[in-house]
């Protein structure tokens, strides 16, 4: 096992991630230079991600690598925006191998060229554990980005994609489900650990959206976040809920899924005269949008089944403490 | 000893620190938006510390927090670019008091306040031990940012302020200097602690200076960055590099003070023509200056005495690994 220096890190393994782009300046620079359309706010957000806290030690380097730059571009997704640049902080134990490091770099480059973003800087220091954070950079037109306090009274609720299958697939890699076939293992685990930033589906929705928040810690929490910052209640219809064939098949009494995090999936508001435009939307880029719910006056989020009657919800999303 | 959840933490500890920002959405969106005026580029930089890493256990928590803010800030001093706002991850240890992180948010707001500059967005997981990272924004008028590359044969060498002082801090926080008389102990901590990022130096210097780079490393490796990236070599006269009274008290050869990181001055080259204006510059900000050496044809950094001989370099600056 070698373990290269930092200077040799960044230069080696890094400094690929920048190139191509001169204010850059290959990573050698006190700072990057990022330039921003007239006409454009910068939108900012960062998150971060540790060992044995975020990913289990047998989780592959570069799906560490993958993932980071997914959620990170999720919160880009959730504001309407378009990925410019990001940067990265590795806080790498000493024992740590250089095949993780370079595994690691192998997933951020993958995705970095699938979704037009790219490195323009960082920080590498030695830790007793290994976290990783990264700030993405992306831009919208002046205020023409989606909020989370936007939901009014009336609007319709819909979700991107199928929610519950990232939450499957954490249980999956715990050994809880060990009569699962390996198909359906696949797809679980596929959906973990390669969450798919609703980019295109987040500009799409600039026009026709009053509200918009990726589900991360659970849909029950976000829609939490969502209801808190535009003052509104909402309601969900449980049967409603869009999930995978292969979910399906597990059974269960759907409850599960509203708490289970990391789909990063798109839950976002509109009034209800915009809904043949969101089926629009849907069609055009190839995504299902379900309608879920619905927004009232009020406070708090209620579940109700296909009768209409309330179901008790006992538990919240993903905390860190 | 209480531990808040991690929405609390944000709400009751974070918030405040990015009260007035209407674009920083109380830090309760998936990310915020920053304006960046026509005619700018947005400046970028990112810098971490870990516990036991870049400072001890014993290092009061308010300290970290200015000391984390004052970096960052020194890149975009380096590059002559005026500080807008900045992300911040923390990672916890789940074992840490709720008072470490409030003394840290301290630290944070002090010099926040005094630097124009506040918190728009971050993350805060777990971790097995504490990694704080933050993520500097900053903006320059386009073109006129500061590089490390642009030094030519012929400039002579500058910096600023008095070289070393972190480092005889660091040796007395180690208990290397038991002999250390209250004042002194007391300045050097100070130096250690709360360096100075020299933004107004950086603007100034935006008209006149051919390159610069902040002392991190230490003024040889950091001379080194800065030649290698202008592909020039450097001289530094030894016995012109600007010490503190303190520092000279000390004694000693003035080689450790070569290899002694975390003073934060600037560490620039001009063109001789400049000279008059970078007297102006120090006698209207209040800061010293001094010429050190030159910049000439060549590779790598001499150093030589006050006939001109040259002097073995036997170590460089800090690195991580």
């Amino acid at each position: 096992m070698t373990r290269r220096g930092e200077f040799e890190l960044i230069a080696e393994v890094f400094r690929p991630l920048a190139e191509g782009d001169p204010l850059a300046f290959d990573l050698g620079d006190d700072a990057a230079l990022v330039p921003v359309p007239p006409g454009n706010h910068l939108v900012v957000t960062t998150d971060a991600m540790a060992a044995g806290v975020h990913f289990t030690a047998d989780t592959a380097a570069v799906d560490v690598g993958r993932k980071l730059l997914r959620v990170n571009l999720s919160d880009l997704a959730a504001m309407g925006a378009e990925p410019l640049a990001y940067t990265l902080t590795v806080a790498l134990p000493r024992d740590l191998p250089d095949e993780w490091v370079e595994g690691f770099a192998q997933g951020l480059r993958a995705d970095q060229t699938r979704y037009r973003v790219h490195l323009i800087g960082g920080d590498t220091i030695a830790a007793a554990d290994l976290v990783l954070s990264m700030t993405m950079l992306g831009r919208v037109e002046r205020d023409s980005e989606l909020r989370r306090g936007g939901a009014q009274p009336g609007d319709t609720l819909y979700v991107s994609g199928t929610i519950g299958d990232a939450g499957i697939g954490l249980r999956a890699t715990r050994g809880e489900l060990p009569d699962l076939d390996p198909d359906a293992r696949a797809f679980f685990l596929d959906r973990l650990l390669h969450p798919s930033p609703r980019l295109r589906l987040g500009r799409a929705l600039v026009a026709v959206a009053s509200a918009a928040i990726d589900v991360s810690d659970g849909l029950l929490a976000d829609l939490g976040h969502l209801c808190e910052q535009s003052g509104v209640a909402a309601t969900i219809r449980l049967d409603d809920v869009p999930i995978s064939p292969h979910a399906a098949e597990l059974g269960g009494d759907g409850m599960d899924r509203l708490s289970s995090g990391e789909d990063y999936e798109l839950l976002f508001t509109a009034p209800t005269q915009q809904r043949d435009a969101i089926a629009g939307v849907a069609g055009r880029l190839g995504i299902a949008i379900t309608a879920i719910g619905a927004i009232a006056e009020g406070v708090g989020v209620r579940v109700v089944d296909a009768d209409g009657n309330a179901i008790a919800v006992e538990r919240g999303g993903y905390t860190h403490f």
